[in-house]
Parts: C-alpha cells; sequence; structure tokens
C-alpha cells in the first residue's frame, strides 16, 4: 500500500492533471483532500459550520484536528493506496504557513512526494481566466517566489520522512503529457 | 505570548527596520540578541572575557552555553512577547554554520521566523560604506549566496517548528516602508 | 576526532578532487564509500551478488542494511577521521531519492557536509566524454536542477545534525585549485 502526497500552488493545474492522471489508473488510488477531510471532521464535532471558520478556530484545536485527519488518512491508507491532495505552503500577504508541520508528516509517512509545477506567467494567466475562485492577484514575482520556498519545504518534508521526492511540469496545452508523467509515478 | 525569530545578513539592514518598527509598536515586544545574551550567559561563568572568545571555546561548552541561552529565552517568553535577534547562518570563507540547530530551535519554538533581505548589490554597498565595523569584503555572488542559503535554512527552522515564514524586503530609501511591513507581521 | 560527508552529482569530480586533497593530507582521513560499505555488508549475508540488486530489495532489508552501514562507520569513527563519500539525492527520470534519511544522519552525527559542485555545462561535458560509465544523458537544465536540489537537501541534513555547510567548486583544468580549497576544509 502506497501513500503518496500530492502538492501545487493555485493555479498549477494540480488538480486537472490528477483527476486525468487517477482515470487512467481506475480504482488504483483513493484521493483524499486534506482540507476537505478536516472541514468534515471539524463539522463533525460542531466547531465549525464553513470552511472559512477553520482559519479562525484557536490554535490548539486546529492543531488537534489536524492530527485527527492525518490518523484518519494512515487508517484509510492501510487499506488502499492513497493520494493525500494538500498545500505544500498557505500565503497570506508576506508569510507562509507549512503545510504539513513534522508531527503530521511523521504520522502520514509517504513514500512520494509530488509537487505539480507550471510556469509562473502561466499560473498568473490561469488565476486571472479563473472567475470561479476568488483568488489575489499575486504578480509572477511573486508566484516564482511561492513555487520555489515550495520546493524547499517539500524536499524537507523528504528529508524527514524518506519520502521520494517528484516533479510533475504543468504546460498549458500539454494536459495530455503533465498526466502522462504523473500516470508513470503513481504505476 | 509571541515569540519571533528575526535573521539577515550583516549589511540587510536588519537592526533599523526592527528598531523603527518596534518604536512604533511601544513595548509590545522585547528584543533579545542571542549573541549578546549568550555572552553575557558566558561572561557571568566566567568563560570568557570578550566576543571573540567566545568562538574558540570548545563546542561542548558552546553548545550548553547555545541551550542555556535558549531556555532563558523561554522562560521569558513566558511574560512577555519576545523578538529574537540572531544569525541564520554564519559564515567563514566557504563554510556556513547553521545558526540555530533542531534542538535549540525546539526549546525556543518560533510562532513566526522573519527574514530581512536586501538586494546583494545594496548589501555589497552598505558593507563597503560601514566603516564601524570589520566585515569581510564578500563579493555580490558571495553575498546572493548566503541570502539564498538563508532561506533554505529558515524554511527548513520553519517546517521544524511550524512557525509562520516571513519576508521583509528593505530597500535603500525605503526603510518607513520596510518597517512598515515589519510591523504589519508583529501585529 | 572528525566525520565528514562529502557529496556531488556524477560528474562534478568529486573523486578526483578528493583523492588530490587526501594525498595532500596523508592518512589524515579515511575515505569510506557509503554504498560500497553497504553492497559489502549484504554481500556477507549472502542478500546480493552484484551491486545492481541492491536497488532490487525490498525495503525494509535495504532500510537495515543501511542503518547497519551507518553504525559500522560510527564505530571506525571512534578511532580515526572519517571521509564520507556518498550521494545526496539518487535521481531516476522525475523521482529524487534522499540519500540519507534523518535516522541514518543521526547515527552518523557528521562534523562537515561538503558539496562539491560544478557548472552544469561542464558536468554535462564530463559525462559526454565519459566513456567507462553508463551516464542517463541529461539535460544542462536537469544538471543544473539536480544540484540546485542537493543544496537545499545538505542544508536540510545540516540543520537536522548541526553539521557546518561547505561548498567546493570544481572549476574544468582547475583541480588543484579544487583540491586546495577542500584541502582547507579538512584541515
Amino acid at each position: 500500500m502506497k501513500t503518496i502526497i500530492i502538492m501545487g500552488v493555485p493555479g498549477c493545474g494540480k488538480t486537472s492533471v490528477l483527476e486525468l492522471a487517477i482515470k487512467k489508473l481506475k480504482n488504483k488510488y483513493k484521493i483524499v483532500n486534506y482540507g476537505t477531510l478536516m472541514f468534515e471532521i471539524l463539522k463533525t464535532k460542531k466547531l465549525v459550520k464553513t470552511r472559512d471558520e477553520m482559519r479562525k478556530l484557536n490554535e490548539k484545536i486546529q492543531s488537534n484536528a489536524q492530527k485527527q485527519t492525518a490518523e484518519k488518512i494512515k487508517k484509510l491508507a492501510k487499506k488502499q493506496n492513497i493520494i493525500i491532495d494538500t498545500h505544500c505552503s498557505i500565503q497570506t500577504k508576506n508569510s507562509y504557513l507549512i503545510g504539513l508541520p513534522e508531527n503530521i508528516l511523521k504520522i502520514l509517512n509517504p513514500d512520494q512526494i509530488i509537487l505539480v509545477e507550471s510556469s509562473p506567467k502561466e499560473i498568473f494567466d490561469r488565476r486571472a481566466k479563473d472567475e470561479t475562485r476568488v483568488r489575489d492577484n499575486d504578480s509572477v514575482e511573486k508566484i516564482n517566489f511561492q513555487q520555489e520556498i515550495n520546493r524547499t519545504i517539500a524536499l524537507s518534508f523528504c528529508v524527514l520522512t524518506k519520502a521520494l521526492f517528484c516533479i510533475v511540469e504543468n504546460k498549458t496545452g500539454h494536459l495530455m503529457k503533465s498526466s502522462n508523467d504523473l500516470m508513470e509515478l503513481l504505476k
């Protein structure tokens, strides 16, 4: 059984690439969205009603919920191959919160960590076109910066967990190639 | 109570930016210089007379003093908000010593890690003008290299401690903006 | 007694630089090749006959052998200065395996970690000329990428172990200078 973490900045095309790759690998992996699962856990406990409320919870409750989410995923991962869809870092203006702190990483104990990357300019253009989501209008430079620190963070994750470090480049207009590259890594 | 670590290469303007930001946030934070506090601890124990002697102490004594410094800071941090002013890496020719090893970091348990950065060229010029301090005449390239590895080290610190990673850019002639940016992060 | 880890991508010239530096420092260090020692341990146990078979062993056996190798080196390191020659990352297509996971690093407990680097273009040219080894024909860009992630990984190693981070640049035609730079770091 394999546990894989997949990450990428908003607009890198992670979801599209992942969905296409998974379709080709029918049922081999269950995709778990870390944030969604954490939200469900908190909603069941009646601690939040909406996703936005999650950030406003005090730190200890958030930290506990994060740990419970990891333990739930680890339990699932005993029975099936899991892909965890999550954030490497969460940006707020000039601050970056590490997506997965050390204690959570060591519970998840991933076999592979996959970063989906695109050129910062393409990410900028995709974000500008996306009307369904409210996204910060980060500059190309800032997008580049977040991708760079995400690489560093992801490698740090790999050192702590022995996970294999993998990169998938997702060029606009080459979704098929990107999803094939990802599929290769998931085989 | 918050514990914040602030770091930056010599000449990045960390002290000026920090002092101005703190003035605006009257009494909200106590600034602790890690090196100075460690020196005082060693001087009280009569292990050194001058700061220069600190580097010549044997490794075990240095390591113990570093730990005692961290524990003293942690004690202070229970009663007030602390900003720890320290080095991310200490350069000697082609070697870089990590400013805060893992055990020290975990004692300090910072909420935020802030890097003050400037363009390598501006740092070079500031160092050239600074007559009060004896500084190595590093090339622009070498200054750039140390800033790059400092980012990587600081991110590694954040992964180990869950601290928020923050950057303040300090352009020559824009001290007011830089200190406002820092103030925002300290609020 | 010192334990030093030296690493670099294939074609960076690590072996030539190291051999020349060691010759000048007669007998001061014993060089241990991590992979070779691990192979010998596995061969003695009759788990493999050739080096290639090592990669095909199941993960637990590999992981155990890696740990035994580290413990053997640590034992040697009590009696003499050791230089461990190993890989920072092992590349397979778009995947990178971390050379030394956290538990191994903490057994080795190195004093220094030295990266030998060359310009990606020079590495490319050296690999193209090298007829004795079967090497992937990585592009200059890909060589650059691996060197960049190796820096990040090596720094992460240093944060976990307090080891001094060192770089030796090895320009084609300047072997004497590179080996002198290395020698300085080994003194």
